[in-house]
């Protein structure tokens, strides 16, 4: 066992182990009403929205998958820069929908302008974007993109705020997003196991014209659900009991706050690898302030400091994902992290450097 | 708070806590393959399957549609009995599959023969049962139905085993049955947030020529991540870790023992049932190991019953659900429950009536 730098699952607390450890409750009941409605302020506040935020019994990308079933009638465009936005327009590919993709290299941003022109083309209907690519530690340009999308009649957007959500402020009502949508692995530090997402009135009156919804991720049950502050299947409710406590957590610390932490921890990182000759894989301007994905320089033995980090400091951090697993090595520091445990990382990373792999 | 002895979720146990409490693993690594591979051996030996067994982050219903989509080509058919089979059916309209069903009263078991004399019709690919409907307390005939759809060419079986998985046997393999499922918030005693699932070879074999399965539940990917100890999505791992737990100790208990121990659990409430008139909803020869539903007699003030049961001893049942509510109450003995332990609910039960609703 270690301690999870990796970009998600992060490190889980004691005490949010010790919140999801209550007494199991009902979920047909005003107990786990109380608990669903305590969530939803903070979430809101999250994803920037005065909408409900739904959570759904699944991981992320059931809801991705959701988004594209409910919402896409003539085609979809996915907008691909690494592995998970990759893998989005193969999805929408295994549904058989009609569907188009922009493709940049990975470690490269989305361009605004570029959506723009594929947009001008026609006969779109949905376009889905990666805010924050955990692949290749890019952080998209979402407000020029939701601008640049909103701008086209009848062409809604599907945000996967993954790695993002509680990391960067999201104003999903502000920039007219039609869905938002995270895991609660990541940056909310939780277990895996559960998604939270949010739909547009618009989005909701599309999948109302959309047949054959099916049942499990359809946004009319969630929708319905919600009022009455309950989910249409079974709640995963331990994970919902921490998930109550991690929101009290970001409440005390306050939202600005909780930014400006996750910029300075990620700024720590940005610097060690500046010292060390480690360069970012992302651009400048546009690199994620959740994790940071480094190119693994010529002649850096990358697995032998991943593997002596762990074995002799028990701190793990992940050697690339994909077709980059190599080529690049990624730290998080999402989640619960501070000033002092990021420096412990640091240190270790450093003594590694030193002993193992004579890169100072 | 009240301890569960309602149908699910029922009560999860401080060790079963202390096992999810954990730290936190990535899932793309040898930990994760190694816990995934610890839960297969017990989980075959619950469904009685020298197949994989599937963990899907979603909870039952996810798996139910999952049935449907990859496997319905044809029609299919839906064995109606309670809340949960006849949603099915709603399910299967809710996809536009095309469909039909068996649907007897509330209270009553699936006739096999009934099963035949459908499938004789023709036109059917798929039939859906549900082995223990927990809504109303009746087991239906799992060997009799199977070996009816196992005489028509063609035809799969699907048998949703929410309630009954651990309490009686289950033989997947032996009955040719193509896909069991159930959630882990019921006899296995775990929060609810994930589902168990295996295949036959043929409902593979099937879903390989099903166009627009999409990705989510897609049946192959589960198929192809199995071989590496993994799930195609993020794995909730904090209950995967609990699952863990949990089959260690039927293993120490040992599988016929739990069964007995269940039935010797059931037969409690049934017994105490007996001696104060609560009649069984579901008919002799076909009622469930895992719960009682009791028809709730004429004047007996069943809410105060069940209030003052919470709130004067702390234990929670369940009175009655959908269209049977307040006709019926439900107790559950799933899980980790004793002799001791259900006596506790059965003394609490009977000061309950002494005091409060003047029947002995």
């Amino acid at each position: 066992m270690a301690k999870l730098f990796i970009p998600g699952p992060i490190d889980v607390s004691k005490e949010t182990f010790a919140a999801m450890s209550q007494t199991m409750i009902g979920h047909r009941g005003a107990e786990f009403e109380a608990l669903y409605a305590s969530t939803q302020p903070g979430l809101q506040a999250l994803i920037g929205t005065s909408r409900p935020v739904f959570l759904s019994t699944s991981s992320a990308w059931g809801v991705m998958e959701a988004a594209l079933k409910n919402l896409c009638q003539k085609k979809v465009l996915n907008l691909c820069c690494g592995a998970f936005s990759d893998k989005w327009n193969g999805v929408a590919k295994s549904m058989g929908l009609d569907q188009d993709k922009i493709q940049v290299e990975w470690g490269e941003a989305i361009d605004p302008a570029a959506v723009k022109a594929k947009l001008e083309e026609g006969g779109y209907d949905l376009v889905t974007l990666v805010h924050n690519e955990t692949s290749t530690g890019v952080m998209n340009d979402l407000e020029g993109i939701a601008r640049v999308v909103k701008s086209f009649e009848g062409v809604q957007l599907v945000v996967d705020t993954v790695s993002s959500l509680s990391v960067v402020p999201i104003e999903m009502d502000k920039l007219g997003i039609d869905v938002v949508l995270a895991g609660v692995q990541k940056a909310l530090a939780l277990p895996p196991g559960m998604a939270v997402f949010a739909c547009s009135l618009d989005a909701i009156k599309r999948a109302e014209t959309q047949p054959n919804r099916g049942y499990y991720f359809d946004l009319l049950e969630f929708e319905k659900a919600a009022p009455k502050n309950n989910t249409p299947s079974t709640p995963s409710i331990s994970i919902i009991f921490g998930l109550q406590y991690i929101l009290g957590e970001i409440e005390k610390e306050g939202l600005e706050a909780r930014f400006a932490r996750h910029a300075a921890n990620n700024q720590m990182i940005h610097d060690w690898g500046a010292k060390h000759g480690f360069d970012n894989f992302a651009p400048e301007g546009r690199q994620s302030k959740s994790l940071t994905c480094f190119k693994t320089p010529e002649g850096f033995d990358q697995s032998t400091f991943i593997k002596h980090l762990k074995t002799d400091h028990g701190y793990a951090i992940n050697g690339g994902y994909g077709k980059i697993k190599g080529l690049t090595f990624r730290i998080s520091n999402m989640g619960n992290e501070t000033q002092e445990t990021m420096q412990e990382l640091i240190d270790a990373m450093d003594q590694v450097l030193n002993t193992h792999t004579a890169r100072s």
